[in-house]
């Protein structure tokens, strides 16, 4: 037995135990002599990782050599003498497709299934990651709600939907558990609400994102924030009563919370949650805020890439449903496809639309021509108006199921397209920059509604690390491998041609309510919208944890603009073009050189590293030219 | 019998003969009763061209009524009488391939021909097309000496390379022909020296684009140009026996051309010579005018389309080679891999020139040292500097055949890699702006030195005028018979994102001077580069011989502004971004409502028309607007 996590951190590997299951296997399996194996070990360490510098190979060493002094020897008894079994993977709670079919793929067991156990229509119902406590973190946030100033923050940035907040009366306090912890609202004039932010401790990955990001400190001890990592066990028992408790409080009514502050949209039900992506992952946050903001009328196209894998991966998928049964639904075509498989999801959806719009006209002597006018001449932009058409929705398909009749029965199948959809498309930059990127210039070129959001980590992530045309000048990737000598494709100003197409760059680390803005804008702009999302990711070299300061550091050298381009202001005269962060006042070799993609090259060829990051400054400094010029335009 | 093109002309309907044609069939065949016949022939024509206008309507039926007036009866003899026998489709003097192959299947007999007369790894002779004389114009231009004033104009503007100039010593008048014309040279200090202009009679398509253009007139009679359509009968005799004479004479030589202005470019040898492009073709100048810059080195991949057609179109191909056996490479993949299929010319013509180079090293005792390493650093970028460096690769072969081995025999098969290749991209917009987009994207993102030319005429020409992303707002097309409702995409300022593509948008009818600049900067720049050529179509609904002023007023309208963005400007710091046409002087609209795509829908649907007019001018505003700014920036 070994304490891999342990060795891990004591070896200064952060989560990575790959060399040291190696080594155990090796150690007792007697595959080969030991002292051979583990001079072969030695070997590979130092051909896989020589490149990543002397420091890596180093603490593989050290790892090694703690692994071989933290082996543990377990006799195994005679009998077995254990009195306890293993508790169900999924409680009697949980929705029957769970209980059949989901929980015996999770225990290893799907083989069993019989082909009948499948949903005929290839369709899997949404919402079941929560149902898979992975628990794979010693480690977990403690909320200190004498320290919060109940910014949102933490929330916003964790990548799994592990933080939650909600507010309530507070005489729903009566019925709290013991270990129950909130606060006083920070609200004037709501002297009788509480808040409380609940932390679900065995879906979360222990990547501190969420304390990295706390802005609030103890003052008599500044090195205690808001919310702190501490180790899990101590506290599991008492959060898992509190999560019940936190579940049985209603989510906030969403036509009454400020969708426009951080602040505000904590309190939106994410519909997306405890997916399978990396610790600290840079991309789940962004479709974590979507599916909060929009996700009960979401429909998603999504590119094959890490988001299709932690968004769809079978036994259960992180994108969820609300109490009412509502929740993006989701779907993945082919790599080269995605934005065309998009468009097409659109064009479906307004036909629909058109078809329904028809028959309620048809029908409104039947269905009362006032109810019918009003459906039909619906705003539906704010939350409050959304609301108010599904209620009228509700109202329609109750009156049209006393009705018999084919015509009815038509209007009925097609009525809930009377509610505003939101189209969604999803992918890498693999997808957008490369794979796809002539669909994608064809959608965005269509005039139509639909929604882009460019997941960008500058790599190919999931298949390892190749370069893509996002991929910038100096990083090392592979097919790059000597530092990439082309820049950066500009996908935004590629976009921004068009004239037509409302464009954001955004980066959640660096400015979360200018992502929020721009998700907003987007979804509300009635033609094409595209948000360039900055995604750190491991293949970026980075202590996961540092991913947020990295990405302030790439909008404050320069590197990554914050920019808004939204053609809807051209009609006040206005310049659509907006410029939301300042000129850049780090270098860009301060954020570059914290990230092993640029280092590599600098330890591998220095002259070249030079030479390279020269000409990635001037092309920081250039660009940056160009865009205080687009902004500084008349309307 | 009828005179088909004589009653079109009659009727208005230029060379169009399609209702004529179909008249004399119904007249004649007893298909069904003639006064039926008719009055559906009139139906046809009422329901095909209703969109088009009352005026094309009632010139297709004028044309019935002049076609019913015009058959003649001819009376066949008894017996054959006549002693003429139809001459052979080549001459004795055609290469073997010509004679037993081309003419064969120029004759429609192709399918007499055995397998084993075919190329056996399926490359084609090149410059077959000089060998069919098509001869379909009954009219065409005649050269007036004394009013030239030698500017190579008509020659430049020519679709079809029928217009050439030479210059030579006046004692080679003594072998001239009788109706042989030639003009002193207009360049001072060089009395001796004489200019001819010849016109290939048999190949002209009678566009009268050379009579457009030219700008001389002769003072007494305005109305004389130094270039002026006439009767072919009258003249054919004595052309045929002058361009014997001109063929005598040599090509001037191009290290001594003034490669940078069209007067001088004139006198370089079009290697793409008498398409079976439409009369008046818009592209077609532009590939002669490549052929002439570049072609005895240049290497083109070419997308599916029209260019593809009259391209690479058995039996013939226009594509040809100069005295010295050297001419374009030509080749056509897919329509949607094209940009693709260009680049892997570019990496297989880099490989072997490694080979080359690396051969050449090593074999430098044997070859000598000097000879190699001239080779090696030799600079090719002037046509003197080209030529410099093919007589040493002349040289180089020499010393090398005189050699055994294995190592100066597979130098031998590389040394031709040696001259500096020309590698071009080539397609229409259909591919460029849609079908082969992402491919497009990521060659100009390749950083390689290839030359895309894209030949715009907005619409998918060759398959009958499909809306592509190219297709300006306002104008019909199919699929967008409503006339198109989005913009037409800027091809140009996507690829200047990349900051490192040079970019031109050309149009040689309205000033060919620069479109020549433009094909010489993008040939010589060392990155990728991109040229976009206005190309007039029939598809525009134009008559073919006002594409010139067409093209002038797309300029002058502000629609098309011309630009070039040169990256190697940067160097000297200076602005790369320059605009070659002034402001908007003239409303777009007096542009467009020349054509019919335009016009279509102000007669179908007027109020409609008059909304996306006023948008399309908002556009052509604001893009000017952006450009000016562009222009205006610093270094």
């Amino acid at each position: 037995m070994i304490d891999a996590g342990e060795v891990a951190r004591r070896a200064g590997l952060g989560g990575r135990t790959n060399t040291i299951m190696q080594t155990c296997f090796f150690a007792i399996s007697g595959v080969l002599p030991r002292e051979a194996a583990l001079a072969k070990i030695r070997g590979a360490i130092e051909k896989s990782y020589a490149v990543k510098g002397r420091e890596v190979v180093r603490k593989n060493f050290e790892a090694v050599d703690l692994t071989l002094s933290s082996l543990a020897r377990v006799p195994v008894p005679e009998a077995v003498t254990s009195r306890r079994y293993r508790l169900p993977l999924v409680g009697d709670h949980a929705p029957p497709f769970v209980r059949e079919v989901t929980a015996r793929m999770m225990a290893g067991r799907g083989d069993e299934l019989p082909v009948s156990a499948f949903p005929v229509d290839g369709t899997y119902p949404s919402g079941t990651a929560r149902w898979e406590k992975r628990g794979i973190s010693r480690v977990v946030p403690v909320w200190e709600p004498d320290v919060c100033i109940q910014c949102g923050n933490c929330s916003l940035v964790c990548p799994h939907a592990v933080i939650r907040a909600k507010f309530y009366p507070d005489k729903r306090l009566e019925g709290a558990p013991a270990p129950w912890k909130s606060a006083p609202i920070d609200a004037r004039g709501f002297p009788e609400i509480r808040y409380s932010l609940q932390v679900y401790v065995d879906d979360c990955t222990g990547c501190a994102l969420c304390v990295e990001v706390c802005p609030a400190r103890d003052k008599q001890d500044s090195s205690r924030r808001a919310i702190n990592m501490a180790a899990k066990d101590p506290v599991v028992a008492a959060e898992r009563e509190n999560i019940q408790f936190f579940e049985s409080l209603p989510w906030n009514d969403r036509s009454r919370v400020d969708f426009s502050t951080v602040r505000g949209a904590q309190f939106l039900e994410p519909l997306f949650e405890f997916s399978g992506a990396c610790a600290g992952c840079g991309e789940t946050p962004y479709l974590k805020l979507a599916s909060q903001l929009f996700g009960d009328r979401m429909v998603t196209a999504n590119a094959t890439g890490c988001s299709s894998i932690y968004g769809g991966n079978l036994p259960t998928t992180p994108w969820a449903k609300n109490a009412a049964g509502r929740g993006p639904a989701w779907s993945n075509s082919l790599f080269e496809d995605n934005a065309e498989f998009g468009l097409g999801l659109r064009l479906a959806a307004d036909a629909h639309l058109e078809q329904a719009r028809g028959l309620a006209l048809e029908l409104q002597d039947l269905i009362g021509r006032e109810l019918v006018a009003e459906i039909l001449g619906a705003k539906q932009r704010l939350e409050s108006e959304l609301r108010a058409q599904r209620a009228r929705v509700d109202e329609l398909k109750k009156r049209l199921t006393a009705r018999a009749g084919p015509r009815p029965l038509a209007l009925l199948s097609v009525a809930d397209h009377l509610v505003r959809r939101s189209v969604w498309i999803v992918g890498g930059d693999g997808w957008a920059y490369d794979i796809g990127a002539g669909g994608l210039d064809h959608v965005l070129a269509s005039g139509r509604d639909v929604n882009v959001l460019v997941l960008d980590t500058e790599v190919y992530s999931n298949t390892g690390g190749q370069a893509s045309k996002a991929t910038p000048l100096a990083a090392v990737a592979k097919f790059s491998a000597g530092g990439k000598s082309t820049g950066k494709k500009d996908l935004a100003l590629q976009a921004i041609s068009y004239g037509d197409v409302y464009v954001a760059r955004v980066a959640f680390g660096a400015n979360p309510q200018q992502t929020l803005l721009a998700l907003r804008e987007a979804e509300a702009y009635p033609g094409p919208s595209l948000v360039i999302a900055y995604s750190h990711c491991i293949a970026h070299g980075i202590n996961m944890q540092h991913g947020l300061s990295q990405q302030s550091l790439a909008v404050s050298s320069g590197y990554w603009p914050l920019l808004r381009y939204n053609p809807a202001a051209r009609a006040s005269g206005e310049n659509p073009f907006s410029l939301d962060s300042g000129a850049p006042r780090t270098r860009f070799r301060e954020y570059a050189y914290n990230e092993l993609r640029y280092r590599m090259l600098q330890q591998a060829s220095p002259t070249h590293a030079e030479e390279l990051m020269k000409r990635a400054e001037e092309a920081v400094t250039r660009r940056w030219a160009t865009y205080a010029e687009m902004a500084g335009r008349g309307g």
